[in-house]
């Protein structure tokens, strides 16, 4: 037996004990006839000492030559500390030590094992095992697996049922690229690894399982950005027998269960507004509402007002910035320039301050009067102390900056506490939206997606503005989940491959068992996914998402430490009937 | 809304309501002025009545034109039945039609979707969405999540986290074929899919997991067998600071939680018998100890006796078959044709019958007397009424060809009871494995199972005697669990690669990360791996794992329903930097 108690264990009632305990030293003080041991395991700190007066000479020596990071087992009493640590649950006593066994040595760590670390980025991925050691990121993981316990349990309790759906699959043209794998025992031919279980998930609905969930991992071979990894965590739901508002009660109330078991925040019922309403009111289908800001759109009150620079525009819009009246030329300059980084793209920002004393002064005080700006601060919401902001241009465009900037000033002000959640739906997508590259339509969400009944005409005149059974679960400012109710009749998904561009030939070759499942009773259908890594993050109250993985990936989609992907040798290759070709 | 209920839920007590359901039509019985429709869900089968007397004729009309596997909606009255059926939750009532909507139609089902199916195995695999319709299919995955949550819950409640690990991971050359992945981003370098999460676990232990577990899919590219899966899924396992005591102690715990919960079955503490053992009474390192015909080797009772056959032979080994003395001579001789088989590969059976009288008889009455035969009664603890079978040959040989008949008279006799649980643990596995093909010794477990201590010399000497701290779990006849106390120092760790014929650069090049983690101060630490999908199929009392998988992939690896693998087009394939070559 290695140890009769963790490091995280022990207090004032042991004291008397004798004890054995195993784990790491954090750290060492040597007084030359005391020495004392920080021993660390997954559970705490456990001080130690080693007393000349009451330990061996033997003992004293092997102690003196401890070295961080070594591996021990240690025996002795647990006695009353002098002075306490009132700061962690072992902090009144220690162990005076009788018997210590190196377990393990250790070369000196590479970065301090510390709360904070001295290691850089790449250091810490390679040597993640040294890193999960620190408590930070042991804490992140086992934080991860509390939300997956809970996740697990409340939709179980709730009649859903994990089904394990197949990683070796078929490739699909849709959507992002496949990872394949190669099929020795079927020369030529590949499997394809999930990116997403969607049709499995469906073909479970139309095979009666009624409530299906799990928590699986995807894979998406895409150029990597910061923070996306090839293989990702979902928590993937499907019902049967349900319509859009079942899908967001129940998920909603999974949401609400996660928020109050993992952060003790109760949150109000979520509002829902539809994507045209995101994109009009915060210029993005995934604002984040625990701040206002809102958009206010001010072609009738800023055009054809004598400012040439407006009156060319498609949309003139502003939004208030709380608090932000007395900013500086230089605050406001400073903002000037953040919008024209490439990276935002605007061309500028005209400025309008609405003062503590109700007086308005404006960068553009040459072409607006008082009562123009006072319309200004009406239509924005604002409030005496408040800074208008008013950016011009395409409307698309123009909003995706002003989203840009508002997000930056909820930041700047700390307006995006991490301890406040704000959930919200995000309701009736486009169907359909127009890729320029192919010249065609793509579905927005996955060609499984079921069109408004109402807006079913459409599909022949205006594709475009036909709108989904779609929605999004959005919480401080992050798309958490998706989903929508599913086509579930043959002619309809058909017609939708054709809409999407397939051949027949293309619709069967893809999609066949899908149509072929429909012909024998597909229940109507609908379904979620979240991304779990995210979600996990956000509740975690952070935005990088790859402290909450093990062991992640790099940007270029290496695992450092183990040094993957890499070469395989011939007779492999041969083996799966390849050969590779750069 | 679809449903107010489902229909596995209205009683006695919901007599009088107005309900709504949503079902499939399982039978439909029309007398004319009558029609009877059982719909079904996931939770049950409620009766509809539709009635001249009582509904319109549009209603009848379209009750008699309903089909099997129909989807409908249906809303009415819960009445109470004229003729109940106690055998199910709902039969006390049935449901007065008052309005049916029909939300899809279906073709006529390939095979009957009922307890027991007309349908073969390639149909029902091809048709996967409509087997799991039935009910055997659909409980066998309700039980799969039932064992899944418990087992989750379990280890939770006993301080293990769950944590993920990576599936594009990298090909090792050790065990069996890996899958691979082509990376698109890292030209003429791939992935690999996991085998198991091993090294991943140990490198968490290094980490300071501490406690770790994860339900998780492995990857084998085997040429595949009955019964065997390219993708599979495994509970895996790793503790720090335990020795092969305290696994056993904690899995033995997670298997008689899961038989008390699961199967209502209380278990004794789990009986240990060495490998070494297993092999000499059972023939077999997996052996199901539901019943006894144990082993007795009869070289000293039968050699020497005039019996030329048994005497050049290096081993004569004997079971007692319970209650088979009255078997015909047309019984036995079935018995002889049976391991005779080229699956089985015996020269022949030598039988004794040991009669209620206490008279013996044998088929070798001609060299050995009454004494000598009850001589072999007593080695092969035989009663009056058995039935004594001898075999003789090579010792290895002889074993398993004895083994396997006795497992074959256990299904005979009916020994082997699905609702019986037997589980043990097998202790001391062999370290090394001598392979005749590469004419090197293999790891039995994998390479970094420890060897041990005592044992430590032999490697030098007699590398096939060592023994490993390593284990597995048996339950009627199947591992179910396997793994073993692992190396933790480096300097053994290089010896071992170097005693399984890895140069050190290949060492280094597969394992160098964890030959890295261990110079960092490595724990102790062991772990075990469950094969879940035979665990559960265990669990369930069957023999087959297949209908325990929602989608499984049949004998060639393939998907039928899919049509998984397929092939890639030509751009696919050069974006990956590849060409088939057949």
């Amino acid at each position: 037996m290695y140890r009769s108690h963790t490091c995280g264990e022990l207090n004032a009632s042991s004291i008397g004990q004798e004890v054995q305990l195993s784990g790491w030293v954090q750290k060492i003080r040597d007084k030359g006839f005391m020495v004392w041991v920080d021993l660390r395991d997954r559970y705490g700190i456990t001080q130690l000492i080693f007393d000349e007066e009451r330990s061996s000479k033997v003992l004293m020596e092997k102690a003196q030559k401890l070295g961080r990071e070594f591996v021990i087992q240690v025996s002795g009493e647990v006695i009353e500390r002098e002075s306490k640590n009132p700061n962690i649950p072992t902090g009144e006593i220690e162990v005076l030590v009788a018997e210590v066994n190196i377990l393990n040595t250790s070369l000196t760590p590479p970065f301090t094992i510390e709360e904070d670390t001295d290691g850089g980025e790449d250091l810490r991925m390679k040597y993640r095992y040294l890193d999960l050691r620190r408590n930070p990121v042991k804490n992140k993981l086992k934080f991860r697996h509390k939300v997956g316990m809970e996740v697990r349990n409340y939709l179980s309790n709730q009649d859903f049922i994990e089904v394990e759906t197949p990683y070796l699959i078929k490739s699909t043209p849709e959507g992002a690229r496949d990872f394949v794998v190669p099929s020795r025992m079927n020369e030529g031919q590949f499997y394809a690894l999930p990116q997403s279980p969607q049709t499995f998930k469906q073909l479970l609905m139309v095979g009666g399982m009624d409530k299906y969930f799990q928590i699986v991992k995807c894979f998406r071979d895409e150029d990597l950005r910061a923070d996306r990894q090839p293989e990702f965590t979902q928590i993937d739901c499907e019902m049967a027998f349900v319509e859009q508002e079942d899908i967001l009660n129940i998920f909603e109330g999974l949401t609400r269960h996660l928020l109050k078991e993992i952060k003790n925040a109760e949150v109000d019922k979520f509002p829902r507004i539809t994507y045209a309403e995101a994109i009009e009111k915060y210029g993005n289908d995934k604002p984040d509402i625990r701040f206002g800001m809102e958009f206010a759109e001010l072609n009738e009150l800023a055009k054809n007002k004598g400012f040439n620079v407006f009156d060319q525009q498609e949309l003139v819009v502003g939004i208030a910035v709380p608090g932000a009246a007395s900013y500086t030329r230089k605050q406001i300059d400073k903002l000037i320039s953040w919008v024209k980084r490439p990276q935002v793209g605007a061309n500028g920002l005209v400025w309008a301050k609405y003062n503590d004393d109700e007086t308005l002064k404006s960068s553009v005080d040459k072409f607006y009067s008082e009562d123009d700006l006072k319309s200004w601060a009406e239509a924005t919401n604002a409030n005496p102390g408040d800074l208008i902001l008013l950016m011009a241009g395409e409307v698309n465009k123009t909003r995706t900056q002003l989203s840009a900037l508002r997000m930056h000033l909820g930041n700047e002000l700390g307006l995006r506490k991490p301890d406040e959640f704000a959930p919200l739906w995000v309701v009736d997508f486009p169907l359909l939206e127009w890729d320029e590259e192919t010249q065609r339509y793509h579905a927005m969400h996955h060609p499984f997606t079921s069109p408004k009944e109402e807006d079913f005409a459409l599909l022949e005149t205006e594709p475009g503005k036909v709108r989904a059974n779609a929605y999004d679960l959005v919480l401080n400012g992050n798309e958490i989940g998706g989903g929508s109710i599913r086509i579930h009749n043959k002619e309809t998904q058909a017609k939708m491959f054709d809409y999407l561009g397939f051949t027949p030939e293309e619709a069967k070759a893809q999609f066949g068992f899908l149509m072929d499942a429909f012909q024998y009773g597909a229940p109507p259908h609908g379904g979620i996914a979240f991304g779990f890594d995210r979600l996990v993050a956000i509740l975690g109250g952070q935005e990088s998402i790859r402290d909450f993985i093990a062991f992640p990936k790099n940007n270029a989609g290496r695992d450092v430490m183990i040094d993957a992907p890499a070469e395989l040798d011939e007779a492999q290759l041969k083996e799966l009937h390849l050969q590779v070709k750069l």
